[in-house]
């Protein structure tokens, strides 16, 4: 018995002392320590040696019989588990020698200026939101399995259907419309069902990153196009079995051009000829603070070769993780299966509370005011710039949620980013983005932040900047 | 301006007149009634012959102006978009040509009974759980983009590796514990890093078809293995480049089978030897009646050969879609850069509440709640099959949602679940789960009943096989 004498429980820790317990007689078990078959002292005998409660000692056992650790029928008859054998040597050792030391737990961050693709959670009314959630959970059936709508809630496809016809002349049957966890799926969805090894995909030389990871996932092959103040250039290179060409036509990403209409029907008329699927990500459409926004590609497509995608991490908030995609008819079953299989359905009381809210007009009045605000920002934003006279120029400026800053002195970009970083202002350098096009310039977001951080990210881009490039 | 006399507003309609006006202006265009660069009355003018207010017109002809169908400098002089002429023909027919016409809206359904797998979500409280939601919902930082959080909150991948340390003998640290879409989107992940055309993953016959499902769309051979009374049985057959293996070992997915201590270490040998991954998904574990539980594949492990699947879809809602998967130390960075690259991070809130509810214990008395329960219903059903005398029989009980009952007399199953569905009882055939392996009998889903509705299923069930058995 002496074995048992080893056992020490500490009555200071948080630790409760049944699990002490288990936790020692596990590790004995598991070191070879205890042997199998070997008998274990009553729980009457134990108790009083550990001096707990009896009880503590019963439901140790109990939960080690549960676990194979030990065996036994009556309470005072308990040994060691035969099969036990099989882990008695070695298995401490080599899980500790085959695992690192675990990492502490990270916290939340709030973005920092001038972070890009940033929404102001702060104007967006969490308070109206919990009030239509409470509306429709009274329907309890958005609790359970609801295997037919992996495609998304119907309700909510036919809310984003009516939102995206009215706003950017998207046409569209509501089943042909598939919610998915953020954009960031709806392209995954793309990439696994259109490409391959062997296949390629045409992406815009800057480019958007999380389209870049989605493309790469599959094993295709990239083939960058330069991005001119029209947007994607043509004619696209040749590629082998080129399937996809990705655009983000309304605010191209990170350069902020829009796409013209003469190259939109180009483009279109490529697509048909050489059986390409566009993928239109219209990512920061709805952000426009003076002219009218171009027609959608997907409106202007006679020939269904769009596949539209947009998210509402930027219109409401990234937490959500709601987006959509509308696909050509064509498209729709292998979509559905491929959804199916992915995640059976996606999470439906906030689909429930997305619809609803998209329904009673809050998304637009939220929109509205997020445009007005944002528009100011950006202002704010260019008048600092230039009242500092700092040597940056914003081609493009009157949408979106960033600006595209390009220096007017040639200078490392990447160096400038990780100087301002390490300042505390966030602004990835353009040359981050680009693939073969030379870029040298920085990508700033002004949505998320206050017009007070907005000045003090002006502060510290200047002096930055300026004991920077002196000193190249 | 003829054309302009067929416009025609309906007062009466629902939908607001200047969005009538809008479609029809649209619908002349693309049907090429109105010619590009043809001019449009003023403002003035149409509204005077629309007698509608000017304002109207005016905001109709800007949303047709930002959408590309008309362009203007000036208000009174607009114009048909010239690039529009892409669109003046056939487009209207192809779209209705190649569409169908779209299927009505779907709404929620209620599972029947005997739906296997289906939680009690009436057991459930909302209203602590919205307490939770509450608490949490005071950091706003969870509506942000937290892209670092692709694999869950940090406190909720902590929290979960408590529960199964504790539930389930789990060994590993937070940081390999990944939070996903349910316990499908696991499945996905395995399939999509382990998985490729021409290599082979051995499955359970019978087995579940969401595994199957997953396994399929990598193009992986599936090589089935028959289930005996200890599990899944062994010696695996010989398969080229096989990779990985799939039990449910708790609760053998349909037929109810637990695998013993033994064929647990044997398996866990096998996989060793051959470097076979083996996923365990512990599907059902939490609903233990009478006899403890085996150790968990995991827990036996001394080579981190398992990747441990589970879900929080039956022990709190489907609706939720939280599952997660512990994995072995090595295959850590894949799946993170897999999950970043399939949906950035997942729904913020929805894991924050979960880490609250959890840590409360709140989760662990839910638990014990729905154990007695569903243990009760388990037994009023086998006591009403036994009093009807019904010719079913039920070899393993106990534990589980599930009891798969088979055919005392041959019978066709299929033509038994179907007649059944006919009279309003789900209890798909144990044939449907079957690849090679030759079964005959039904799966029961017992939880999401009431007392009363497992009678009435009785009911028909009795009358049902009365019936389809005599005619046979």
């Amino acid at each position: 018995m002496q074995n048992f004498e080893r056992l020490e429980l500490d009555r200071g820790h948080r630790r409760p002392l049944q699990q002490q317990l288990i936790d020692q007689l596990k590790a004995m078990i598991q070191q070879g320590t205890l042997r199998p078959a070997e008998k274990l002292p009553s729980t009457r005998a134990l108790a009083d040696d550990l001096r707990v409660s009896r009880n503590t000692v019963v439901a140790a056992y109990e939960q080690l019989e549960s676990e194979g650790y030990l065996q036994g029928q009556a309470r005072s008859a308990f040994t060691v588990g035969v099969a036990t054998r099989a882990f008695a040597r070695e298995r401490q050792e080599r899980i500790t020698a085959g695992q690192k030391i675990a990492t502490p737990p990270r916290r939340l961050i709030a973005p920092r200026p001038f972070r890009p693709a940033q929404p102001d959670i702060h104007l967006f009314s969490l308070k109206m939101w919990n009030r239509h959630r409470t509306r429709v959970l009274r329907d309890t059936l958005l609790l359970q399995y609801q295997s037919r709508f992996s495609m998304g809630l119907d309700t909510l496809r036919q809310n984003v259907g009516t939102y995206l016809r009215e706003s950017r002349g998207i046409r569209c049957h509501w089943d042909e419309i598939v919610i998915t966890g953020g954009s960031q799926q709806a392209l995954f969805m793309v990439g696994q069902l259109l490409l391959h090894a062997g296949s390629s995909v045409y992406m815009e030389d800057p480019g958007f990153p999380g389209a870049l990871r989605a493309w790469q996932q599959t094993g295709a092959t990239i083939v960058s196009a330069p991005v001119d103040e029209e947007g994607i250039s043509l004619p696209l290179p040749m590629a082998e079995c080129a399937r996809v060409v990705y655009v983000t036509p309304s605010h191209q990403f990170p350069l902020g051009v829009c796409m013209s209409l003469a190259r939109r029907l180009e483009l279109l008329r490529v697509a048909r000829e050489r059986e390409l699927w566009v993928v239109e990500d219209d990512y920061d459409s709805e952000f426009r603070y003076n002219s009218a926004p171009q027609p959608s590609l997907q409106s202007l497509d006679e020939h269904r070769r769009v596949i539209y995608v947009g998210s509402f991490s930027k219109t409401l908030f990234p937490g959500l993780r709601l987006g959509y995609m509308v696909l050509p008819p064509h498209l729709v079953e292998h979509f559905a299966r491929l959804k199916a299989t992915l995640e059976d359905h996606g999470p439906l009381i906030d689909q429930a509370t997305l619809a609803g809210f998209l329904e009673s007009g809050a998304f637009d009045s939220h929109l509205r005011r997020c445009r007005r605000i944002y528009r100011e920002r950006q202002q704010l934003f260019l008048d600092l710039i230039s009242a500092r006279g700092l040597p940056i120029g914003f081609p493009i400026t009157g949408r979106g949620m960033n600006l595209a800053g390009h220096f007017a002195i040639a200078t490392d970009d990447a160096r400038q980013s990780a100087a301002l970083e390490a300042e505390g202002v966030d602004a990835p350098a353009l040359s981050s983005y680009c693939s073969r096009a030379k870029l040298s310039g920085l990508l700033f977001g002004l949505t998320a932040f206050t017009d007070a951080e907005i000045r003090a990210g002006i502060e510290v881009l200047a002096s930055t900047l300026a004991r920077n490039m002196l000193s190249e």
